[in-house]
């Protein structure tokens, strides 16, 4: 039997504009668009809540591809909804509009045999549930928590007592800033690991991502597209790529961990490609292991110990 | 006899303020900044202009170090100043103001021993001054030449006939994109390869800088930094690292021009770690390897050929 990997967070229906095209009412959400890349690598148990209304179709092809939706409530109302424009160069967006649905309700309940997960993914969800989450789950090797501006706010306190019981905070740089009051994204990021987690994942959008520990920082870049298509969810497929590899390999070494940093990359990489959860779709284990290698490339350079002279 | 490494570019009196302080009428300027950085690792001679003004000590200094100063022609009237003010976090900086002062009658003539450069950098000064002194050189193993968005939009012909005569266009990402039109960085990058130059450096602030050819694409993150007190002079400070490590190897090969872009961006971030030039003139040969070296710790992932399962 194969190691445990657990996400909850949002799935959600996507209305998104860019300068390339529109979707509207597309699956989406953190928890979608996490399966969507970890199960490339390893299974996937995923717990979240959805509205009579939402497209069955869309989990049935994450189910083929081997997420587990036993953990999946289905809920009189409508699912949770999220609609966003891009900048003409996809490098801001604007939220237009965020209809919580179900999800207003949702009291996230694991399934017995989840509960053995031994790679668990918190998404941007209430810290309260979150929270809720850890308690059902029984001996996690290694715990990753999303948050965002709203709870940073909202539920600092909560948010504080979170920290406490994971083991990576993944955010992007903005969130970092906010959380910590920092703008310096090295000193935020060790301003978390003052709060609780051993580790900072910091994503960066198209410049990559950072991970900070106590003594060491590990940077991957963003892998050079010339076509970006649609920017959401790729830090979500990122975790997704992150946490599966971790859960495939079993295995939270230092060393580890970078390479799932760099699948985590991949994975982003891929999803941006292509309008929606489309982009990983296709995607096979080769296909990431190629652009895996297409990283090393990227940044390899030897050393010249002696020169200059 | 080292192999010449010649820079031209503008000498200034700097009066910037950060957060953290201000200076006011410091040594600085494209020639200046590179060659601070440069003569840690190789001789240089720099070619450029001072006003009657100009404190001749700091430019003592860079002489005792090794740069050659038989270039630097002394002119009547004021020597050109910049003063400039960098938002809280040092992301953007409001030019205040640019008095060219002897600048403005500036026609570089380089003395005889220069004109034997085998690495030569054409700092931001117009484009038709860069030409002349491309004119003055014999025959150069490799140029490089940085430009600005004044100098993209008043003397674009000017600028695109002098692509078609270097071998790297060095600019930050405003201004590739201004100069290509297109705001994704990758294909700005090959727009400029196919206006002239082999490679495209794009210099990124805090996030490092790209090596772009038609085959590859090399990434080398900025070194992370908690304290930044002056970005001032960082891209010329990598310019002179880079320029400076290929001329102290004279080896102009794909593995070579990568760890050159690794000693530049360990010169850029010793520039921005103190005010004007300070940063740059305490730092010895062993520092730069050891930054060197943590580049690589920072990047470093090994591939797992075979797994995950």
């Amino acid at each position: 039997m194969s190691v445990g990997l657990l996400v909850v967070g949002s799935i959600a229906l996507d209305s998104v504009a860019t300068p390339f095209g529109v979707t509207a009412d597309a699956p989406g959400g953190s928890a979608v668009f996490f399966s969507a890349a970890g199960t490339i690598l390893h299974p996937v148990q995923i717990v979240g809540v959805i509205g009579s209304d939402y497209p069955l179709g869309a989990l049935k092809a994450l189910e083929a591809r081997g997420v587990d939706l036993s953990g999946v409530e289905r809920a009189a109302g409508e699912s949770f909804r999220w609609k966003a424009k891009y900048s003409y160069d996809l490098s801001s967006r604007e939220t237009l509009d965020t209809r919580l649905g179900v999800f207003a309700q949702f009291r996230p309940k694991l399934p017995e045999k989840f509960r053995d997960a031994r790679y668990v993914f918190l998404g941007n969800i209430d810290p309260e549930l979150q929270l809720g989450v850890l308690d059902q789950v029984k001996q996690p090797a290694l715990v990753a928590c999303d948050t965002m501006n709203y709870w940073i706010h909202s539920k600092r306190d909560l948010l504080l007592e979170l920290l406490r019981h994971i083991d990576i905070l993944m955010v992007n740089d903005a969130e970092a800033r906010e959380l910590s009051g920092d703008w310096n994204i090295y000193r935020a990021a060790h301003w978390v690991l003052e709060h609780g987690p051993r580790m900072t994942v910091i994503k960066q959008g198209e410049h990559g991502a950072l991970l900070v520990n106590h003594d060491t920082t590990f940077k991957v870049p963003a892998y050079p597209l010339q076509e970006v298509f649609d920017p959401t969810g790729a830090g979500d497929a990122f975790a997704g790529g992150f946490m599966a590899y971790l859960a495939s390999t079993d295995d939270v070494s230092l060393a580890n961990l970078r390479r799932a940093m760099v699948y985590g990359a991949a994975m982003g990489s891929f999803a941006v490609e292509a309008f929606g959860v489309e982009g990983l779709a296709g995607v096979t284990l080769d296909d990431v292991r190629a652009r895996v290698r297409a990283f090393k490339q990227l940044v390899h350079f030897d050393l010249d110990e002696g020169k200059p002279a």
